[in-house]
């Protein structure tokens, strides 16, 4: 088993006088750069920014961000602390709305600093940061499992399709959908990737090809309407995607582009895998209609590029996600196993096991 | 019957001493300017730049360059003159090597200036000026007829889905499958026009809601990933395109995501048609494999906006065209009349009718 060259998305560096270290995603491709953060308005920022974009990856810089934000807090009034504590977790709360790894996250840590409670504020500051790395870690250790667990579905000398960026660059490290790339390149297999450029906001060509780049993956960027033909051409064995949130039958809502995919997968009788965390099921919903559609700014693909590419007459349809029906799906890899042929029963099933 | 505001693409001004005006498209959609074209070597600039684009337009432009070319040539000596033709229609065709219209225009005026031969070399310039202005004025009323046989496809207040630019400024005015819109429109017919942007050059959105709009036709601009989630809400009734080649069988090329979006209406059971004239039909192929697919340059995808956008490790996939297979079709509506579920023998009956 090799092991890849894979940066890490976001870490702490040093004790708890030490900084949030996360790649700024809004320079790639073209640089490759950490933004050392050592207060919590500089990483807000960074999220507010997409400079850290994904949900776990929001997640985790969620918790080390309340992290930040107490460690200069008095060591001696608990009240003030308690006070700061929160005041720190509601601004971190307000930097997406809808990212809900960061509002898990951010609870998370305030029942760190509940537990804790009894202890001296110096100790507590320690076990809030040793919770904050632990998110991260779990996060790595889900996205490994979740690699190690589909990897053997990508055929040796197979074409691989994916969309959008469910990698390393989305999580702590790793990835969730380029998990199984990685995984499957770690044991050995070849195989070709190619990546959906993913307008509007190109996180295909941008993120997903750089990523695999660095890690000595070679991809090849498509634009999203080239997909069909490459499946007609017998040049794509399997299609991989990650997931923003799955109902309980299945139905997976993830970014926009991914229903289209599935319908020509299905077409050419080409498998058609989602790969995502446990904690991507949403039981609450019944199926993928209750998943609320975020429509995004017109101005993405208006002027995406800092370049006015439509006319001022033009309206925009712009849905930030869709919606693939269960059916389509051949399975569902998480990091406790491969769900088959998902549906609400099997979901059920897993869930209970 | 209304009369739409819709721009000339392309058109001769004046006498044998004006010149050729034409809407420089690299312009839009954000500066609407005429380029007037008053020598050759400035017209054939304005082809090699695309700012005028379209096969039937791009033959426009080389039957009025070549009057351009030869205006001032020699009025008495026929040798010197036809040598000076030859060599300006040498030149235009080595502006653009596949746009056929450009070779069967260029031929047109050669075998024009033969048949006059016999008159004075003042006539037979005025005879080329004369010949251009039908070739322009030809395509016009071929577009005008598309328009008529295929309006009623259009059903009162649905949604139609179109991809890249077969309008106006693909042709000397009112397009093919733009054509169906506005016939539509002039009739009275309310309904909603939904443009794929039609990465990477963008031709939807920078071009067709554009004209689109100009004319008074609201338009919705879409990523080419999001048009299978509008057909899943219901908001189309009818995919409609142009096409750069029809073989023997019915198969049809076109722009690059023309393939994808017939398989998505299949799947959403919405019917799918084509609007091009008789000159696009190439009888001497059996079928669309073999209509060779041009590869365009990668830079389009990796820095199509001013900005590089994938990693300098990346490769690329970059059809211009893909190939539609005619049993995907409903119909191909041309300038005389509507070929139902085409296939060889019905376009064979229809051109031998």
């Amino acid at each position: 088993v090799t092991t890849l060259n894979i940066p890490r998305t976001i870490e702490w560096i040093g004790q708890l006088d030490g900084c949030v270290r996360l790649i700024d995603q809004t320079l790639l491709p073209t640089e490759f750069k950490f933004l050392d953060c050592t207060d919590l308005e500089t990483l807000r920022e960074a999220i507010v920014s997409l400079r850290v974009r994904g949900a776990p990856a929001i997640g985790v810089a969620g918790a080390m961000g309340l992290v930040l934000g107490i460690r200069t807090a008095s060591d001696s009034d608990p009240a003030e602390f308690n006070k700061q504590l929160h005041a720190a977790a509601d601004r971190l709360a307000s930097s997406r709305p809808t990212a809900v790894n960061l509002f898990w996250a951010l609870d998370r840590m305030k029942s760190c600093a509940e537990s804790n409670a009894a202890q001296p504020i110096p100790d507590i500051k320690e076990a809030l940061l040793r919770e904050a790395m632990a998110i991260r870690d779990e996060d790595a250790r889900t996205c490994r499992a979740i690699g190690e667990n589909g990897h053997d579905l990508i055929p040796e000398g197979g074409g691989v399709l994916t969309h959008c960026n469910a990698g390393s660059l989305a999580t702590a490290e790793y990835g969730t959908a380029l998990a199984l790339m990685y995984s499957a390149r770690e044991h050995g297999r070849r195989f070709e990737v190619f990546a959906d450029e993913t307008r509007p906001l190109l996180q295909g060509s941008r993120l997903t090809a750089w990523e695999l780049g660095k890690a000595g993956i070679q991809t090849t960027v498509l634009c999203d309407n080239m997909a069909a033909q490459l499946m007609k051409e017998g040049r794509i064995q399997i299609v991989i995607t990650g997931a923003d949130r799955i109902a309980a039958n299945g139905d997976v809502a993830n970014k926009i582009g991914t229903y289209g995919l599935a319908v020509l997968a299905r077409a050419h009788a080409i498998p058609f895998y989602v790969a995502a965390p446990r904690s991507t099921f949403d039981l609450t919903l019944e199926n993928g209609d209750q998943i609320p559609i975020e429509t995004r700014s017109s101005a993405e693909i208006r002027e995406g590029f800092g370049r006015i590419t439509a006319p001022a007459s033009a309206n925009f349809y712009s849905p930030a996600f869709d919606v693939t029906p269960a059916g389509y799906l051949s399975a569902i890899v998480t990091e406790q196993g491969v769900i088959w042929s998902p549906c609400s029963q099997k979901i059920r099933e897993f869930f209970s096991a």
